[in-house]
């Protein structure tokens, strides 16, 4: 571990002092992921340019071992981030030209593609501006630098503002041309942001709601490393609008980041008044703010969004200095700001002006120049942005050489994390069985699956909503993740589906390996949010969901999924697997761990089920024995268990035949759930013997007997083919 | 329509006047559920018995014709509620006795059935107890009596909190059987309370934070009949906890019962501070009743639960006296009250006590009696509630004959609305389209059906969330139900697509159909309530979904469903529509209003589509091409429209057999969405054109091109068969 991670290292630090040089890093590649935290903390470049910061130096002490790796230690005396120069404070005729560019290219971009959203941008481009250009660190030619700030784009829609931002700091993802093909096939300028297309989007945004709860994820991996390893990462910033206000999960998921405390989490809110349907005040009436005083936010009210620069930076130096609670900056705007006819109405939310309207915009705003210009100026007064960025990470960088140094060991388990490189051998660490061993649940299985794990992957961390003890998914080494513990390993998410899902989704961003664990009753929530989840970080979350089907009995029809998992089977992009004894279980969290690009869902029984010398499918038991009945009669019976759909598809078609003969036409098969999509395995000739129908509220043998989940009408099956 | 309701009328009259005479009526029928709203006004019973109360009499003036039928008009002179005797204040051991009797029916059952969740009720008894006993009206022999007071247990799982309750005032759904067979096979009692399978339960519950997003629904469409009909109706009652508090869907819905105004919901937080995995401190630490204030509704705390009856019973006063805001009481209780070693607990929370703790805690009340035991004077106590009841209801009624002499046409609709009885002919109302007609997108034609239905279905009535100019559902003759014009038919539900649904799903009871009116591109989040949208009222409710899979074009990915028809169409109990054309919406529409016991979802497009002389799927034009193509080559080629999977698969065989010949094999299905499931149709022989990857941000011409849905892949595909 130790020698190639000092090898990446060296990668990393050639490669960045290269950028420090001036060369644009190429389109991202897996040693871009590999940049590493610093030391020393943030300070505001809040009209004031880059000063030298207080941080933590942390080479002075020799490292005091804590019961485990990893533990906070005393914090260490500060250094000076030499590499970023002062910056005079920015005449504001020169801020107001720099807003105006990031307005007209949004208004210009939508304008070619005649289609998109240039509302919002219009109107939070100076946010926009003082934070790319003022308040965050970054380096524009490395977007994967670990130690830089985050910014979110709730209200996605507004993708133009973040493009035009992206373009104006010189990330090499937003050129012009870039800019010219927004929403066209094939662009790194997608309609919605793409953290995938496009670097330097931290997370894909567009469904009200999801970029905040992601961004409750960023700031509780990074409250989670900071603890961790005596680091204080960067901030999250994230600009939600009213759709995400009102959105239930961005309440859940705020109830959390008040209730961890999540300091470094500063949120704008774009007060625009204005929804698709016409002003908010027909639906939405409610006092946000006092509503995230009640959920342990401190909050601000800057009054003038649309040209009060200072009232914003004052907002945002008050927003730093509190450290024990998030931040909602609510920023009353124009929506459309600067369009004569258009402005505050929602004909300006989602669509094109119209040539005519963006003349008299540009008119209205004295903007004399050709679409998609940038002025010299401004230009010139963003280039800046290269060079200190460079000169951030490079400082960073050469920092953590001697940081490890002094803690080889603690340098490796956090380089471990950000990378995702797994410790050679880890998979060793999972259990397995063999036939004799005694039956279970595969939930105690997956406890099993998942404590071995964890000291061997130390980036897993999770939790549960409110079910952990049902889930059986506590990490036993480990404390809970909370305010005041925050380098602890259990996060305790609450009854909120919905935003575990994105939060612990973004996370993967800072911790790589990171499983979601849940309860199945719940799944048909945590699905609403599937779809966002997948989009917003490409895998790295482990959906464990416990109480599978009727096998959950009592509880009844509403807390037995029986059509959930075809809908996951039919999703792009993830692993459905229904593990049937201890080897599957295992063997599901072996994909699940390697799967980076995709994330796994397990669902896992709450009934026993035997160690089998083959394997087989939710009801296994049960095909078994119709199997032994019918070997007796003298039929050559075998059963497959088709624990994941999609890995099955991936397999050659020499693979799939010696699975499934075409030959053998008689073919039952057998699922406590929806039979939708068997087809595609039994063939016309077969038959599907399952549940389309709700649950029933009785014990589970009796609900298996009376839904015919039973050897005799497998047998029959059989026999009719 | 005027001679079929004055018999509909005679019906429930002559059948309620036999209930006012003390028979029973046996097990709910449809005759049942046709009973009228009465037009005087709620007064309390707590403490001090039932009074006379101030009302409307509707039938002094004559009607005033507003600009259409059923507009607000004067408020009337009151009349007084003869029919209900003053009851005397109970005596505080005879409450004590009450309610420990329902906290000993919730033991006995939990233990007998060794499954279920006792800490709820035994924690909840005395808010119940006075709810049931002192504050509702109800008729205990006709559950279905229209103008009852409405309870909704949010916290689901304490169920046997409610069944012990209707036990006790005289329900026929749940005798001393029905709770000895708690959670078994069959029984009216299940695991979590199902409002088709025991009368007396308004709504299904279980999915924390479903209920009180019903309960937001039943007072959203008390509030419009009222101001329609001119009739207070009843309050609404709900219990939640702090699992529905932290879902994020109670956020949404209560922030549009603030928004509303619904001052006549009044809803107990069950303050219990614990939670499955512990004391709620490690999850939930906001200030709830401040988030409530924010919201706009106006909050009370009852300190003591447990047995501050009198501080129960002024909190329901003074809830009563605020008519323009929902009421919030904060009831700290005691989860498990009364159990020595496991009240307090989370031990309390989800499983039986066990005979030994049960034993300890009959020691700790003073509870001498058998299992299942009412002693003798609390059944008398309670034994008033059968009587009164029917006195209310009889009353009721005859107000109603003399209403209905008055305003014959309003009392017709009136009644049309509460029993879901069409208006004989109201489908010719539906337009109907030729292969000459203009050629259009489905979402418009789904907005010229829906404007044809609302003259000829009454209590048509719904809304979008936010995107009413989108999903071209405005019933264009009517206003927006609002906090100051709730006799208006479209609702403005914001951005809160998980509100949405449960507050629509729950108004059928009141207004049978009910279309809710939505956007494609979050169907993946009404998805997540879909399960309980289901289970909580069968059917009622049309969810119009448009700008569907990648034809949205340039939003991109994170707004084209790809995979969520598939997952509707494996969900039990629901139609899940996606016509191609203006006859296919038409004809979706017919079935949908007809359809009470499954609700239907109409997935429309964006863009424009042909009007044809078959029908076809989705990809439509597409398929006609191809075929056309074919047919010049000489090949025998047939496109078949599978609007709707359920409608299909419930035909005879001769009839699947005509459309889809079993000797014809080669076969192609297309569809702009997953291929999951299409194997049933097509065969093993066959060909699955579709999406089986997230969409793409593009014009939407480019991506089906670029997806490959294209009358070239269609002819190559059937050629290759």
């Amino acid at each position: 571990m130790a020698a190639s991670s000092s090898f990446t290292l060296q990668t990393v630090v050639s490669r960045t002092v290269a950028v420090a040089g001036g060369h644009g890093s190429p389109s991202p590649s897996p040693a871009e992921h590999l940049a590493i935290p610093t030391g020393f903390s943030l300070c505001s470049l809040a009209g004031k340019g880059v000063k030298s910061s207080p941080a933590a130096a942390p080479f002075a002490a020799s490292s005091p071992r804590g019961k485990r790796p990893g533990l906070r230690r005393p914090v260490l005396a500060p250094v000076r981030a030499t590499a970023v120069e002062t910056v005079e404070k920015t005449a504001t005729a020169l801020v107001d030209k720099s807003v105006n560019t990031i307005r007209f290219l949004a208004i210009d971009a939508v304008e070619k593609a005649n289609s998109g959203h240039p509302g919002l941008p219009m109107g939070c481009a100076p946010m926009g501006h003082i934070l790319y250009d003022e308040v965050m660190r970054y380096n524009p030619k490395n977007p994967y630098w670990f130690n830089r700030d985050r910014f979110v784009l709730s209200a996605g829609h507004g993708c133009m503002l973040q493009y035009a931002l992206l373009h104006l700091a010189g990330y090499d993802s937003v050129k012009e041309e870039d800019l010219k093909s927004f929403r066209q096939w094939g662009s790194r300028t997608p309609g919605h942001p793409e953290n995938f297309e496009t670097p330097g989007v931290e997370v894909t945004t567009g469904p009200l709601g999801q970029g905040i709860a992601n961004a409750v994820g960023l700031a509780l991996a990074e409250k989670h490393l900071a603890a961790r390893f005596n680091k204080p990462t960067a901030r999250s910033y994230v600009i939600l609008g009213d759709g995400c206000q009102m959105e239930g999960i961005s309440n859940e998921v705020c109830s959390l980041a008040g209730h961890w405390g999540l300091g470094k989490l500063i949120a704008f809110y774009d007060d625009n008044h204005i929804s698709i349907d016409g002003d908010t005040e027909i639906a939405f009436t409610e006092d946000v703010s006092a509503r995230f005083d009640a959920l342990g936010w401190h909050t601000i009210w800057v009054k003038n969004g649309n040209n009060g620069y200072d009232e914003i930076r004052a907002a945002i130096e008050e927003a730093k200095a509190v450290k024990d609670k998030p931040t909602l900056i609510k920023v009353t705007t124009t929506i459309g700001f600067g369009s004569p006819n258009k402005a505050n109405s929602y004909a300006v939310h989602g669509s094109a002006l119209g040539a005519k309207e963006v003349e008299a915009t540009r008119n209205n705003l004295g903007w004399p120049y050709e679409p998609f210009h940038v002025p010299d100026d401004v230009k010139s007064h963003w280039s800046r942005h290269v060079p200190n960025g460079a000169a951030l990470e490079a400082e960073w960088n050469a920092k953590f050489v001697e940081y490890e140094r002094k803690y080889q060991e603690d340098a490796a388990v956090l380089k471990s994390i950000i990378t995702g490189e797994l410790i050679p051998g880890w998979e060793k660490a999972l259990p397995t069985y063999t036939p004799e061993s005694p039956g279970d649940a595969t939930r105690n299985l997956s406890q099993q699956c998942l404590n071995a794990l964890a000291p061997v992957v130390p980036g897993l961390i999770g939790g549960s909503a409110d079910l952990a003890s049902s889930n059986m998914t506590l990490l036993k080494a480990y404390g809970d993740f909370q305010k005041d513990t925050p380098e602890e390993r259990n996060v305790r998410f609450g009854v909120r589906e919905h935003g575990m899902g994105p939060s612990a989704t973004a996370s993967p961003s800072t911790a790589r390996v990171r499983p979601l664990l849940r309860h199945l009753l719940r799944l048909h929530r945590l699905h609403a949010r599937r779809h966002e989840d997948l989009r917003a970080v490409r895998g790295g979350v482990i959906y464990v969901m416990t109480h599978d089907s009727i096998g959950l009995g009592e509880d009844g029809p509403t807390h037995q999924p029986i059509e959930h998992l075809v809908s996951f089977r039919a999703m792009p992009n993830i692993l459905m697997f229904r593990p049937a004894d201890g080897n599957e279980t295992a063997g599901a969290y072996k994909v699940a761990v390697l799967n980076r690009k995709r994330p796994s869902v397990l669902a896992l029984s709450r009934q026993k089920l035997a160690q089998l010398p083959g394997t087989s499918i939710e009801g296994l038991e049960i095909a078994e024995k119709a199997a032994g009945e019918l070997r007796k009669e003298g039929k050559a019976v075998r059963v497959v268990s088709l624990v994941c759909w999609e890995l099955f598809d991936e397999q050659s078609d020499e693979y799939k035949e010696s699975v499934l003969p075409a030959a053998v036409t008689a073919r039952v098969s057998i699922e406590a759930g929806s039979t939708l999509g068997w087809q595609k395995f039994i063939g016309s000739g077969g038959k599907a013997i399952g549940i389309d129908r709700f649950g029933a509220s009785a014990p589970a043998g009796t609900i298996y007997k009376e839904y015919g989940i039973s050897a005799e009408n497998i047998i029959a099956a059989v026999k009719s083919l």
